[in-house]
């Protein structure tokens, strides 16, 4: 069995991307500390994102209504349209950000690129997720790019069967437990885990929970070709 | 010639989304009257979607954004929380509307099924095309499903490549000129015009931009089994 195709996945794998949210988190924060200085302000915006996350899904127009919408919600409505001005800013500004790659990814993209297949398996907004991939420079890499609204079993089944892949030839790369290693292994592929320095809570797995074989940890992307030959 | 597959696009084509748009418009538009009795109201907004356009993408998300900040510049930041509220309900009472189809649109979509293969190609946010396909009970009639930030003939091209379709089996039926007939049209395939009650002004096409041949228009959907057989 030997691999044949690496899927990536984007945000925290290849780019930044959660720091900005708790960039944008903390200025969120302390504006809002300003009106309601007793409100646990964390808890209760991360309330309002998983109550909306059926209705918006991920992405950072979702997290700048939610940022809004809890803001109203903590200030009984008291909170100036001028503040809310300011949130809305901080969502334009988190989309308009130049991609900024993690460390080494572009010299190891390329390198693996030369023996592997490379897909790019991302969550979130669609434009968005575009718009990022075509500023990282990373595009022509990818034989193809699947931006999807969630990473599950299902989603990674329907993938590898549409492009003709066997989970045996598949080897996912991200850093998120939940949705770039549970699933795959137990789809009969296999993954590496690539931690990120910062990780949403909605993406945690209890250890119980995890695969016993079938992923392994490295800590940074550099390690991944001589990983991926002993696959 | 003859078709073999048969591309069809989602909204106010399969079902109705400009008119819901064009009702909470309306509704925006008398909140915002309560506080700007003079201002032209659809005209700002218009200005700030196209303005946003390239920064939020298309769907309801981007519209309630583009909403709030019109709002708080129209008002000069004087608008209530509370009434920004309202604005926030509308966007997900938008998002979470239960999808109404046009009519003849689930029989004559089955008849079509039977004779040719059934590309969904759709333009807008990812979450809630999929969740709009997955509450319109069409899901199984589609080989595949395209959800897509812009449709423009490179789009085309990528969708028909990637599948294997060349353009003289294909066939593309939507309401938007723009979107689902001159890009298709000038890539080799045809096309068919449904035209729908409201057409968002971004879609316009001046008549003597479109092509002289390759299309035809219909009426209804009901109409198009029998169109198709002459292509």
């Amino acid at each position: 069995m030997a691999v044949r195709v690496v899927g990536f996945d984007g945000d925290d794998t290849l780019w930044h991307s959660e720091t900005r949210f708790s960039m944008t988190q903390a200025e969120y924060r302390e504006l809002l500390g300003r009106h309601v200085p007793e409100a646990d302000v964390d808890e209760r915006l991360a309330q309002t994102e998983m109550k909306n996350l059926s209705i918006y899904g991920y992405g950072i127009k979702s997290f700048t209504l939610s940022m809004l919408e809890t803001a109203i919600e903590l200030t009984e409505a008291r909170i100036p349209a001028a503040d809310l001005d300011v949130i809305l800013g901080w969502g334009k500004r988190m989309l308009m950000e130049p991609t900024e790659l993690l460390n080494e990814v572009e010299q190891t993209l390329k390198e693996i690129a030369r023996r592997y297949d490379l897909l790019l398996i991302t969550k979130g907004d669609l434009f968005d997720q575009e718009s990022k991939l075509a500023r990282s420079g990373l595009g022509e890499l990818f034989l193809g790019v699947e931006i999807v609204s969630e990473k599950d079993l299902g989603t990674y089944r329907a993938i590898l069967q549409r492009r003709g892949i066997s989970p045996g030839d598949f080897v996912m790369v991200g850093n998120s437990l939940r949705s770039d290693i549970v699933p795959v292994v137990n789809l009969g592929a296999q993954a590496v885990h690539i931690p990120y320095e910062v990780t949403w809570h909605h993406e945690h797995v209890p250890d119980e929970q995890l695969p016993r074989q079938g992923w392994r940890r490295i800590k940074a992307i550099g390690e991944l070709p001589a990983v991926l030959e002993t696959l």
